[in-house]
């Protein structure tokens, strides 16, 4: 029986959908993938681990990585810049591991010109109440920025059908929308016509 | 947020690869599935039970069921009769369930044709070697029918990539076969862009 190839596994979604939550609580379960470690000039958030949750960087070491043609894909979020670290991705890839990352709607729509055969995965919160309830938890902005965060998640929103699965990541039930994650993995997994990820440097 | 339609699921593969198998253990998990009930005019298995493994007719009915239009695929497999009663599966897809159906190879390329929004699942043995071993265990035969039974078998592995899925059903792993049929379930669930079962009568 062949083996599969590894999965890239991009997980995406509106701001609030969860993302973050998704993957750290992938990570506490010690699922065998390799978790992309994104590049960032944003700073942490309480409990962010340096290298492990994200690469922290200054704006001019990420101005310097991005020069060099490190970034797979990079992009502004919210005034902060993002970057999908190339090497890290496709060392990970060609060892047979599977792939795992957390991407902006806008950086997924980027990857799926430059990878079409990765799996796309869009996040979204249960229902609008619950995205302004948890971009409000954050508490970090004023009333303008919460504002501008949600006129974009609701036009993100319509990006849904762009992805091809949908998961729902509701309010307590984080474990759920999980095991669906991992369900379509393994489902992906046994299609008899696999994806092969192939990507230039 | 949109309701998935209900899928209609086949579960198919060579004789040995464990069809009846993987469908009791998943009766008795329990899951929320309808189940088609097949008719057929060969004769019980120790263990099945008359209008729930099967059901169980004589040719005479069998024709006629079959004359009325009543048989959605049917088929002759190593001398017996299979059909799939139509009213049964689109009864159970109107009342919104998904639908569990298990057929020979050659059904399910018939199905393919008037249902290709179906999910077509191969399941296979781990090896040929667990193959043969299962096939004499059933110890129903003489030598001359299970190598008939062999040949057909490895003529039929090569349809796995007319399917959207293969699972293996290797010895003693029935329940991980099971579990990756339950994930390829919910990941269908998720798509972005749904099957939608539509056979005319």
């Amino acid at each position: 029986m062949r083996q599969a190839p590894p999965l890239l596994i991009i997980i995406s979604g509106p701001s609030g959908a969860g993302k973050d939550s998704v993957i750290r609580r992938m990570k506490e379960l010690g699922v065998p993938l390799h978790f992309v470690v994104t590049m960032t000039t944003r700073p942490p958030r309480p409990g962010e681990e340096d290298g492990k949750d994200y690469i922290f960087v200054s704006e001019e070491t990420f101005e310097k990585v991005l020069r060099e043609g490190g970034l797979l894909e990079n992009a502004i979020v919210y005034g902060h810049r993002y970057g999908v670290p190339k090497e890290q991705v496709k060392k990970a890839l060609e060892s047979g591991k599977d792939v795992v990352m957390r991407i902006d709607v806008q950086g997924a729509r980027t990857l799926r010109r430059l990878i079409p055969e990765a799996v796309f995965i869009f996040l979204i919160p249960a229902s609008e109440e619950e995205l302004v309830r948890r971009l409000k938890a954050r508490s970090t902005e004023d009333e303008e920025a919460l504002e501008l965060r949600l006129a974009i998640a609701r036009e993100e929103m319509k990006s849904l059908e762009e992805f091809d699965y949908v998961v729902i990541n509701a309010d307590g039930r984080l474990d759920e929308a999980v095991q669906k994650i991992m369900a379509i993995i393994t489902a992906e997994k046994c299609r008899t016509k696999p994806r092969r990820i192939s990507f230039s440097s």
